[in-house]
């Protein structure tokens, strides 16, 4: 077997593996893109049907090796091919089967599909959730016919998927990708078609090239951790509608973007969006803010255009990753130059400090006035000559990590020539991206970096915009390596709290304020010395013992927004006025026109004025689970917005983070003659938190509001928790999606 | 006389106005696009040199009554054309020159066309400020030679100007722009030639193409004032690297853009790309934010990138401006239709509700599990007819401003044919805007919807993010109007005061707080009761009169930051407490050195702590004068940068806009129980702090910081005031830019 394995894999150029060749166990998805044989169920020979683009496609032009049968029960041929009945009937073994048949025959198909073997299916057909219940029905059908066997599905309602490097084209679409080393994966079958036309223009070649549909079984973390395995893909670039399964996502980018760029554009930003998305796609849709969160934890770039999504495939597949943020800017016009500059500073890039002998060099081939320094503007009058020239002298600079070429149609020089002049230094090492600005008199110069290696926009700020992508993704990374490596204790450590035993048997959710310090105080978070009064008598002695100032809240098992009834009390300063204090609170209590709301009040000291104001909280998406909010706290909390979203757990150097996240950072660690908080304690406290958030997955809410911070230390002022309702069983609670790793299997190479 | 123009004017159909004709005084800018006499001084036949190109230009495509004469002492003919060694040998009076000769003989020729009687000149030579000293004496030169002549000046260093609609080609270009209502007027010739080429394959039209150069006498004010009177412009867009002439610009959009969109890609937004444009145009740049709020004020709209200045123009240029901001979006792709609402959304526009009846419609010509809604998805599998029918609806829909026609290359539908199905519609006097997304597969379709005049685009989201700007235009202008109209008192009301005469007459420029508050005071800002103690006895006599708790902060001619050497000591409760304070003071100071830097202290009642802390400042921009500041006040200044710019002088009306732009205005109009503070009192400080401003100019410098705003009023706890520079003559002090109105010359028609 081994010398026969050897014989094959030498006389064909295919890109598949050894592995695949001599049957290891492989990755379940490598089915997909090499399969041996395939079998196309709803073949047809009726013009524009998906199942005849498919059958031709298949018939057409595939790799050698790959046997093809069509399946038909109406049929005896199909384009002079046979046609069998039913999958069963085809006389070979069958890796692949595509499914391109009414909705409601497809659970049979998938059926026989198993019983026959097969290892994969690609399921074209629509007509399943996103028509209504009863497609929805078939869906589920669907997924129990395949629970527990080898049978891994991609779709419903999708296009199909095509390897280009081995020219299978297992999709309706007409032509195929090219070949290349980035993989696109997409939830709209209408974007990849787009982006099928487009990179053929563009002369941008694909690994992997896949339409997802609903992603009933196959999803983005079996295709991120396959793709991140494919040693012919080097990125992934993703259009997003839903998360599908958060944790599996989250598992599989988490370690795949270490080695790989995975870049997404996800539609439904906005509310109404995701409304007309989730009508869309018939998913649900959670807070995009707490998407931002997990994609920045897994590593993941989010761009907000889809024209970037389409600029970073291009140069993905054309360039080197930079190894640096510095861009030298060669340009025959100053102004399209500034633009460009300004592009790449705000967005975190930098200008290249030219080396002294490079700027020598230039001095000697460009005119005196010459802008001296990066941008480097040439002049109008430049030659193409003198372009090339500048452009060499940028590209080998130490200083430079990048090159980005602007030209405007100028007198001098003719842009094919300086197209033609420059495409040779696309291959040394850095990347070296262009704006030749204009209409037909540089679509021929256009066309010629296209083919020749070097990414082209038609605005040079554009360009400079999609070099910081370029860039981040490195510098991203490396954060989150350092950070994902300091986790402690990432599992949870105990389940059950007698204090949250307490309320529970009591039928009560919402913890109060005494209760709730009660339980942060068990996790080692400092909270301020708090006391319950029934009576005005007790709430005198309680301050009389805790010492003036005090504050006075409103005790209630049922009201937690206090302030905003007046419920709360500041700076009492003698006996009266916790007296008055008491008795308002008690009114406007009553006025809200129920008694047992007011359960008496709590007293505790005035906290000193001079620490800040933060916030600590932990809420639950319903994709991600219990997700930790930080920022500014008090009134700011609510207008200034100035909060970070992470998911739990928490390291030090992850709380960190997120600290220094927010604008409030730049006050805590000391500004105006103020000292600097205890950055460490508070960093220690997120990460207790964190732990409570993990351990407790009966808490629903926590609210700490304000959280005090000084130079010695925090302080919990205010707090609140609210648990799940009862009637959800205890498995069924939300979990933290990072602690739901998955085991893939791995090609045993 | 009579009798002959109207017979000259009936035989032609050029766009020259009647005014021209019959030699009224007309807009001194009129001569540069529609002369009836033109000179090229420079013409040459050295192919490829300006020279040559300009006298191609102008021989060969001019309008019928226009006459061109060559200058050149060298040369007997150019191209068969007599030349005429200088401008008074031409045989004909010659109302516009074009400069093409080298930098140093310009002062010269200046002069001759001066004596001539030339009314306009173009000069195109490079070698002025751009080249460094000498080239910069040389454009004084040309100042002073024209100054207080009739001879208006565009230039120098530009590409030269083109009047599209009659043909006009005063440019090296080598192409003409085709005729429009757009107005380009660039400060980079390169983007001209950029701009040109694209938009001859977009098929663009202009109704003026304009390269300023360097602006020595021709600027921003003057094109805007003469394009704002122009009838055949409609909008005018700009690039631009610097302002210029402040003043002169705002008088002139402010009044122009009341009628007509101007907007602006200004480059050099980051400060390192600001220096770049300095040295490539040799002009000073002033603070970006404070540009913004120059341009908000005007009724300007700024777009960020380039991309969006060509998307603009082609939409201006082919479509009708919408009335509203709801947008119908019909797709063949639901994830692209997703992505355009986002864009959308985001930027403010709405979703189209459509009307029953057109849903009604769209059930019956759809599939059942269409979108039911807007985006209107009308599937993959839909024809070219349905794909019209539905354009049609959601343009005749009443709920619907514009609408966004997106699809996907698939099978069912070609694109060209849905782009001659639609392009009908084009004129229904609500805008349509496209994305056929794609590469091959669409370039006809959108080919063919350029020239039939609906705006396309290569992404959905980039369409929906231009509609945003189409739409944002017209809602500014309506909040401008009204503010500008409710101005009180806007001249400066009395130009001295004792309190300035005296600091300045002790040769000091910095107020102590006392004096700074006495001045507010003056200007009915209410301040804190703060007293002066020049020693520990004084200073507990104070707080004993004032009552405690107190606040004691170092008095001195000379510190101005105090919080940051620790010379605040805020809630101070006992007389014991006020004399360590003192004490602690008067120590920190000393550490610093110099004795002479404490002056006492001052003692003043300490606020209450229920109010909010803002800030109100002036200081002064280079180019635009002082500039009002308000915001976040505290410690929140900084790190929030929850602060707004404005220019003086505010009526009611933008004093409120000011307030209502900020984060902590959320906070201000009362939230979570707080009283909302008193929003009137707030808006009338700020009127009287602009009037200050304006009334003195001698301050350089005005910090209220905190300003206590709550439910009865503000008060402005700490202040600091410093004057300008004593060796400024007064006539040179800076004045508010909005205050340097001009008068045009304008047109007696």
């Amino acid at each position: 077997m081994k010398t026969l394995s050897l014989d094959t894999s030498e006389l064909r150029d295919d890109g598949q593996t050894v592995a695949a060749d001599l049957g290891c166990s492989s990755h379940p998805l490598e089915v997909f893109f090499h399969p041996k044989s395939i079998a196309i169920v709803g073949a047809s020979e009726r013009t524009g049907s998906p199942g005849q683009v498919i059958t031709t496609n298949l018939f057409g032009s595939i790799a050698p090796g790959i046997q093809v049968f069509a399946v038909n029960p109406t049929r005896k041929s199909i384009f002079e091919h046979p046609a069998f009945a039913r999958v069963a009937d085809v006389p070979a073994q069958i890796d692949l089967a595509i499914i391109v048949t009414p909705a409601a025959t497809v659970p049979d198909i998938i059926s026989e599909c198993v019983e026959a073997g097969v290892r994969g299916a690609i399921v074209i057909s629509a007509g399943f959730r996103e028509s209504g219940a009863a497609g929805k029905e078939l869906e589920l059908e669907i997924a129990q016919r395949i629970r527990g066997t080898q049978l891994r599905m991609i779709g419903p309602n999708c296009i199909g998927a095509m390897n280009p490097l081995t020219g299978l084209n297992a999709t309706f679409a007409r032509k195929a990708a090219l070949p290349g080393s980035v993989a696109f994966i997409s939830q709209s079958g209408a974007l990849c078609t787009a982006i099928l036309d487009w990179s053929l223009s563009e002369v941008i070649g694909f690994s992997a090239f896949v339409s997802v549909g609903s992603m009933l079984d196959v999803g983005w973390g079996d295709l991120i951790d396959y793709l991140g395995n494919d040693p012919n893909t080097e990125s992934i670039v993703i259009y997003m509608e839903s998360i599908g399964d958060a944790p599996r996502f989250l598992a599989a980018a988490r370690e795949v973007a270490l080695r790989k760029p995975i870049i997404v554009v996800k539609a439904g930003r906005t509310e109404a969006a995701a409304k007309a998305a989730a009508s869309h796609t018939g998913s649900m849709t959670g807070s995009d803010a707490v998407l931002d969160a997990a994609f920045r934890r897994a590593g993941v770039l989010r761009v907000d255009w889809i024209g970037d999504l389409f600029h970073i495939a291009e140069a993905l597949s054309k360039q080197p990753r930079p190894k640096g943020r510095r861009l030298a800017i060669v340009t025959n016009a100053g102004g399209p130059g500034v633009l460009a500059a300004d592009a790449l500073i705000a967005g975190g890039g930098e200008l290249a400090q030219l080396s002294s002998e490079s700027i020598k060099t230039l001095d000697e081939i460009l005119p005196p006035h010459w802008s001296h320094g990066n941008p480097i503007d040439i002049l109008a009058d430049a030659s193409e000559a003198t372009f090339e020239r500048a452009i060499e002298l940028a590209l080998k600079d130490e200083g430079s990590d990048a090159v980005l070429a602007i030209t405007a149609p100028l007198v001098a020089a003719r842009p094919i020539t300086m197209a033609r002049n420059i495409a040779k230094y696309a291959a040394l090492g850095k990347p070296l991206i262009a704006s030749f600005m204009g209409g037909g008199d540089v679509s021929d110069a256009d066309d010629f970096m296209s083919r020749g290696g070097i990414t082209t926009f038609a605005f040079p700020d554009d360009a400079a915009r999609v070099f910081n992508y370029m860039w981040t993704f490195g510098e991203n990374l490396k954060t989150l390596e350092s950070a994902e490596q300091s986790l402690l204790h990432p599992e949870p450590r105990r389940n059950h709290s007698l204090l949250i035993d307490n309320v529970r048997n009591e039928g009560r959710t919402i913890f109060s304020e005494i209760e709730s310090k009660q339980l942060l105080s068990a996790y080692g978070i400092p909270v301020v010395q708090t006391e319950a009064a029934h009576s005005i008598e007790e709430a005198i002695r309680v301050a009389r013992r805790i010492g003036f100032p005090v504050v006075v809240k409103l005790l209630s098992k049922t009201i937690t927004h206090k302030s905003e009834i007046g419920g709360v009390k500041l700076n009492l300063q003698s006996e009266d006025d916790v007296c008055i204090a008491y008795n308002e609170i008690r009114k406007a209590v009553l006025a809200l026109g129920n008694a047992a709301n007011f359960d008496g009040v709590s007293v505790q000291s005035m906290a000193r004025q001079d620490g800040f104001e933060l916030i600590l909280g932990s809420s639950n998406d319903p994709q991600f689970g219990p997700v930790i909010l930080f920022g500014a706290g008090g009134i700011f909390a609510e207008v200034m917005k100035d909060t970070v979203l992470e998911l739990p757990p928490l390291s030090t150097t992850l709380a960190r983070r997120m600290i220094e996240q927010t604008h409030i950072w730049q006050a805590l660690k000391g500004a105006r003659g103020k000292k600097p908080i205890d950055a460490t304690a508070l960093e220690l406290l997120l990460v207790q938190f964190s732990q409570l958030v993990i351990d407790q997955p009966w808490i629903a809410e926590i609210d700490i509001n304000p959280l005090i911070a000084t130079s010695e230390g925090c302080l919990a002022l205010d707090a609140r928790v609210v648990l799940h309702d009862p009637s959800i069983s205890f498995e069924n609670l939300p979990r933290p999606a990072m602690l739901s790793g998955i085991v893939y299997e791995h090609s045993s190479q």
